[in-house]
């Protein structure tokens, strides 16, 4: 497969290509980045050196699209939609990493506060929540906090069983970017936690999506981000209120029914960390019952630029080529 | 005033010690050890060098009440209530920094799983909560977790306006102690947050009894704790779901009513972070109204070795010698 | 006395302020900041919330002069020495903490690359090493490097026994200053160590300065920095090369009687660390004989912030205006 | 080739077996661990979940070559010359990471103090500066402090420039090894950096061992390590006093010479970081000539757990059975 990628300079960029440096049937033809044009891409991702000899461009997406069989748009959200018509009507198929196509056009207008000049369909690539992306010539790939929340909660949605949940999510500082800003600032994150946009924060409403596709009646849901430190991860802790009474193993049950068969699941006994998935594709599951209440603690741990980013785009993209779903991507995650 | 310690070589220990050095009107007069009875303090303190001069001791706590006016016991639970009858009954006034007093006796038995040898009434020593400190000899001072969490959500369980509130804490690693643990590996804690007794967390007991207090209509109390990678510090954030609408306004006027004349409160117009508070005896309140439910979401942000622990217990000190309560405590925060 | 600070948003700035409201003969009158001008101090920062309840002003010298006995200018290097002329002609003692008066005019201006536009004399600012601080009225604030690697080596280099001297550094990133980085942008800094200027970082200039007044015979000085994923703190390895063998004891003795009634050097048994200074005055310092050679290595540790900056100037506030050198300075380290 | 690892649960042992997960020809047949016995090896390494179903065994060392082709043995010093000669005696060949034979029998018991039970000659497993590896059985996998010194350093020692080097060295706290201690103590080691055995670490042994095989005239070499708040990655800062002028021309073309064709090591203009190497197996290499005198600073990055343990332990293996040394081990570092 040949291989594009729109915007390569930042976290997602770089880790499309990490991942793609390991993945048998991939080769990169065309990487852009206006600011960086004629540079090398090691250049800017060092950890590359040697791994790839390749200059960044500045390109038309009709451009990538005649070097390519599929290009992923990794560029910020409003400006997505600006090149996604140009590659999808020269044939090639589409990954977008940015927010432009995740959800419903009121919804994204209403969210992003923005018109969208590119109302389109687009299926939201989780692919153990969607099988229908082997089909699609285009997918959404979801953001990183929704991608931990909903597959922390969709077995138990998808049973009906949720009365209220609230996601307290805490994720690692490189999901807000390449850029130094305030808070990434070493000073300021180190020894810190930092809680933001405690009750508006965008991707709540893509979490909403998918679970009321799941139960639409489910009417409470909550999503309170922080930053913790660490450079990679998101471990959200879901507090799930449930309609009756479950015992340990009815709940067991419900994820190992609804996961099985998904290879990037793992449903685990004890308690799941950063550090078991950081650099992997895998979502790390484990729960408790609050013996205090109506209450069931469900952990998620995935790795933010990988089954939050780049590697579940990978994925999508294997799925819609007819590869196995964990081709190149079955790469243990690095520990300690 | 003349100061013991029983228990001075951990965290809690060392911390009384650092703050006890700025303090004008106390002086330490003895510091036990059994491990490491006739080594200097500061060896084991290696900050202290230079400031104190002492050894460890290996004292009967009769002796410790001789030389003192007021005693910090520094133990582990179960430790404490062998050795605080003796000091009580040679007079000298005593504040316990283990659970051993915090709970009620039936409680505490079921909650630690162990026969109280001692029961005994003692004023739960949250100043801000129990004015009723400075009358007292004796004060058992709360645990870090309760301290965060009670001081976030009091005002409004005061008002009665509490539905169901879920507690998701996160700790600096400081507070399970100096002893090396796989936990407080540094490999394994870098870049990871661990959930951890996610429904059975035995300070719940504490936030209960201070809650149910203040509305003991209140059910639904959930608190579910993580350990991040930094040193100090706790940041709990509260999911409050109310029982009525209420704006800003209502809310900002229920908190400044609650906590005026409370110097070491600070209700702050944005997010209260560990960065603000560290080695300082602050609680930073902040929150914001949820307009998707109705959820308020409150945030504190302590040290979890001076408010949580070592600063309230000298706060309690001041006012049960009728000191201001800020004497020796009115310090500014380390930042960066 | 009554104290201004000229350039107050920055890290020195603020550290100065969060000394000052410890020391009691001090009160802030004056802290400047042209970008912040009419905020608050406490919403730059945010941990003296409560402790001041001051605004940035944006003032002349003169005016600053006409409020202060004392002034501390903690602007960039360049920007000092276009303020320091009209506060001291306005009668006020001044402490400069930039680099515009640490050196020789014209090694000043071949290491700075710019003109000086005030050349005049001024008693470098390390009261151990220049007790003719008492005296003055205007003090240079020596660099942060400089004063960990003189503390290092000057008991050597005054016995005339330094052939050759590597001093290898290991900064925290506040050294870096409060502004937002590449280098201290936190994926970039964490779990890493960026060693940069490998031979020509300008501390080295004043690191040569204060050694050959020491030992004009001192040729081969060598000085390599790094920053480390910590906030505060300077560790600095000196690699001693020595013109003759030295026994443990030979060295332990001259290290004492060099530094006998210095209260903030701490010469330990053990290796010094960042976590015994943090936040305190204190640099420690330990060494160790190398039996494969003529090598001694010497670490000591400072805290960049305090020992390295504000607290140093206080230190030579408080000798300028006859007070015990430790006055409002004798803290301990924050520890853990 | 079929693969046994002989004590399995600690960082080498869980390195080796995430790199193998992604080596085409191998497969692991056996993972022994005494005290794991029976227990599955992805509840000691968590990452490898669903990538290995097996379980740790307590084999005789008979029983595990009659599995395999290659074992590696990543056990203490001192344990590993017991498994050895009956490795090697039933005809597997083998790769020690221990310390057991890398040094010259004499001065291993001079340096580990004890009695060698196994005296055997072995080539030291550096490849870029070993090319006998290839026709080996038995290879003595180097230390990951003189990996990353001798690196640094062997193109001008085998130039005969260097008169004295001293070597500055920063290791993550994984190179201490899975068991926790007061050293990787979170608390202890975050924000802080510690100095260790500043003149007697053993690993000086190996350095020197290597560096005076290519220039048997060089007399001085100092060693001194630190820890830093890092999990992977030594940065070696080597401070090269050199025997005549060179440019830096001359520099760069001796670097290039010595190294052509060495696909992991890569020469660089910048200076080289811990970010650019994390979970891979390059040693990135950066210079610069200090003006000051006759220095050369020669900075070299790897990961201590990759190329200074187990990925070169896998590079050794890939020579010794005729594969291209970059077999498996052709992938991207780890960042951000």
């Amino acid at each position: 497969m040949d291989i594009g990628i729109i915007g390569g300079s930042g976290y997602t960029g770089g880790e499309l290509l990490r991942l793609l440096a390991q993945h048998p049937e991939a080769t990169v033809r065309a990487v852009t980045s206006r600011s960086r044009k004629g540079h090398k891409v090691s250049d800017t991702h060092t950890h590359l050196r040697k791994i790839y000899d390749l200059n960044f461009e500045d390109l038309a997406p009709e451009e990538v699209a005649s070097r390519c069989d599929i290009v992923f748009t990794a560029v910020p959200h409003g400006t997505a939609m600006q090149v996604v018509p140009a590659l999808l009507d020269n044939g090639v198929k589409v990954i977008d990493l940015s927010a432009d196509y995740r959800l419903r056009t009121d919804v994204f207008e209403k969210t992003y506060k923005m018109k969208h000049t590119d109302p389109r369909d687009a299926v939201y690539g989780i692919p153990e929540l969607h099988p229908e992306v082997a089909e699609q010539k285009f997918i959404a790939n979801p953001g990183c906090y929704p991608t931990g929340a909903s597959l922390s909660a969709a077995p138990l949605a998808d049973a009906d069983l949720i009365e209220r949940v609230v996601f307290d999510s805490k994720s690692g500082i490189s999901g807000a970017g390449a850029e130094p800003t305030e808070v990434s600032h070493y000073p300021n994150m180190a020894e810190n936690i930092q809680a933001y946009k405690l009750t508006s924060h965008r991707h709540r409403a893509e979490i909403v999506q998918e679970l009321t596709r799941l139960d639409s009646s489910l009417k409470s849901i909550s999503f309170t981000p922080h930053v913790i430190p660490s450079v990679r991860g998101i471990l959200t802790t879901a507090h799930i209120f449930v309609r009756k009474e479950l015992s340990e193993e009815d709940v067991s049950e419900i994820y190992r029914d609804f996961y099985q068969d998904k290879p990037f699941i793992r449903l685990i006994k004890g308690i799941p960390m950063l550090g078991s998935v950081r650099g992997s594709n895998f979502c790390d599951i484990g729960f408790e019952i609050d013996k205090n209440s109506d209450r069931i603690v469900v952990i998620s741990a995935i790795d933010n630029l990988v089954k939050g980013a780049s590697g579940q785009a990978i994925q999508n993209m294997n799925l819609m080529f007819g590869l196995p779903e964990t081709t190149g991507l079955w790469t243990p995650a690095l520990a300690p």
